[in-house]
């Protein structure tokens, strides 16, 4: 029994590779009826896929008041795999593109993607980092195409930013917002392309003002943490999100800043990593968790 | 029966000015157990205190769960108010300035209390928009002057930034943390005079780059909050938070900006203020608020 009913615009979804990000956003379409198809060229991604179900059927279980064990497991059997491209996505409603971050990668996958799929479908891609924009032209169908970004954990965290190029056609917006609802999400619109979508946009001037504090000597990580916790009554300092990106991700993107202080903050978490510390994921970053993810105390290495 | 005890380092402390915020923090400190001396030159103002007592109580009441009617009695009654400077001053722990944020007002406020106070007192003024360096030499004692910075609600919102200039010894800046851990706060250290303390540091770039997202077509308000408040999991996004601030206070703040798209926020605000939308005190602001203050429907004025 289908949860896909006749009033639903979407019933195919074919979701371009099969990893972290690409295996939830096909499940999460599954679980809310669709016909997912996932294409990966490597048959290991594929046969990883099991694992993968197992991991999020524990966190559905966890995450989703009404959560439904048979609902899940029919999803599962929703969901075929190949390693053929022409077979995933030729005749589907909606393409999502979730390739690794390498833009000549992203050009050359949504050129054969283009050739390939109908001239009805709506085509998307996952990008974190790159402007759709960049390669949209490469799908020979750029009216057709826009960003949909999905977050980690995107049965709980269930945002999805739908963002249009100057050149998507207002239709296949609606579209877009429209498959976002369909599959259990909730939709942001980005009329305007930007880097970082709205969240990161809000995000990343948040965490470098906690930064500039810090590295400036203004104060350590747990009062600016403690002051924007008691101000606002916010769940997390900057600190603490910056613990849960982790330090590779994050030192990372303060390295590429052109400003002084950001440049010292990327090079101050380099050497925590080679410390041993990067992050709640491995229990010590600006703080020290414990066994259940709570922070215990902060991290001496950051004291001063 | 006093809380005051003998390992307490603070027992008597004088609060200057009896308004909004001065009587807050005369009430926390005499609900921790502290002989408080409110000292206002205007008469009607120590005549409102009874009112401010009533409101207060009611705060505390729902909001704190160890809340005692006793405690909060004894409290009122620990507090006197006079219109005598010296009397107020002359012989006491610590003395917390919260007169209107007005720079010759400071300077003359603490240059009449500079001479009359006692050489042991601790000099705080709680201003939020000052640099407090701006008028320390005119308490005569710099050495022994910093900034209490509290936030409104302060038995709930229970942050006090101390701040130090850069002549402050460090021996009062250890007394003043003290202070706030007596009187029920969570102190936070700003060891560098910072406009905006840590939590408008933090605060005021994050409220630009969801007002730049809006003024620059990016995205609606509700849209911006909704990626937010999903993508973090906190509890309200930029646009819910302009209402708490309320349109009087970001006008002003957007319009003395630089940056012509700030400015053009701030005008924006002033048009909604014109049309009767100043935030959740009236009940419309970027959201239009139900009577307990919980957003039902985005606002028209600022759909497009």
């Amino acid at each position: 029994m289908s949860e896909t009913n006749n009033a639903a615009e979407f019933t195919t979804v074919t979701v371009l590779g099969g990893g972290v990000l690409g295996s939830q956003i096909a499940m999460q379409a599954a679980y809310h009826g669709k016909d997912v198809t996932i294409y990966d060229p490597f048959q290991e991604s594929i046969d990883k896929l099991p694992a993968r179900w197992a991991w999020m059927r524990k966190g559905y279980s966890e995450d989703l008041a009404d959560f439904a064990e048979e609902k899940f497991e029919e999803a599962v059997a929703r969901i075929k795999a190949t390693t053929d491209l022409e077979e995933a996505v030729s005749d589907v409603d909606i393409i999502i593109e979730a390739v690794p971050e390498n833009l000549e990668l992203k050009r050359e996958t949504w050129a054969k993607v283009g050739k390939l799929a109908d001239e009805r479908t709506l085509l998307a891609t996952n990008t974190s980092s790159l402007l759709p924009s960049l390669f949209a032209d490469s799908t020979g169908a750029p009216e057709r195409f826009l960003a949909i970004h999905y977050a980690n954990r995107i049965w709980k965290q269930n945002l999805a930013e739908v963002m249009e190029t100057p050149k998507t056609d207002q239709a296949f917006v609606e579209k877009a917002l429209t498959f976002a609802k369909e599959t259990g999400m909730v939709p942001a619109h980005v009329k305007k392309e930007t880097p970082g979508y709205f969240l990161n946009s809000l995000l990343i001037p948040w965490l470098n003002a906690g930064s500039d504090l810090y590295m400036n000597g203004v104060g350590t990580p747990e009062d600016i943490d403690n002051a924007w916790k008691l101000g606002t009554g916010f769940a997390r300092g900057p600190f603490e999100v910056y613990d849960v990106v982790g330090f590779h991700v994050a030192s990372n993107i303060a390295s590429t800043s052109e400003d002084e202080t950001r440049q010292r903050f990327g090079k101050k978490l380099k050497e925590a990593i080679d410390a041993g510390f990067s992050g709640i994921a491995d229990g010590k970053g600006f703080y020290v968790y414990d066994e259940n993810g709570k922070p215990v105390s902060p991290n001496e290495f950051f004291a001063n």
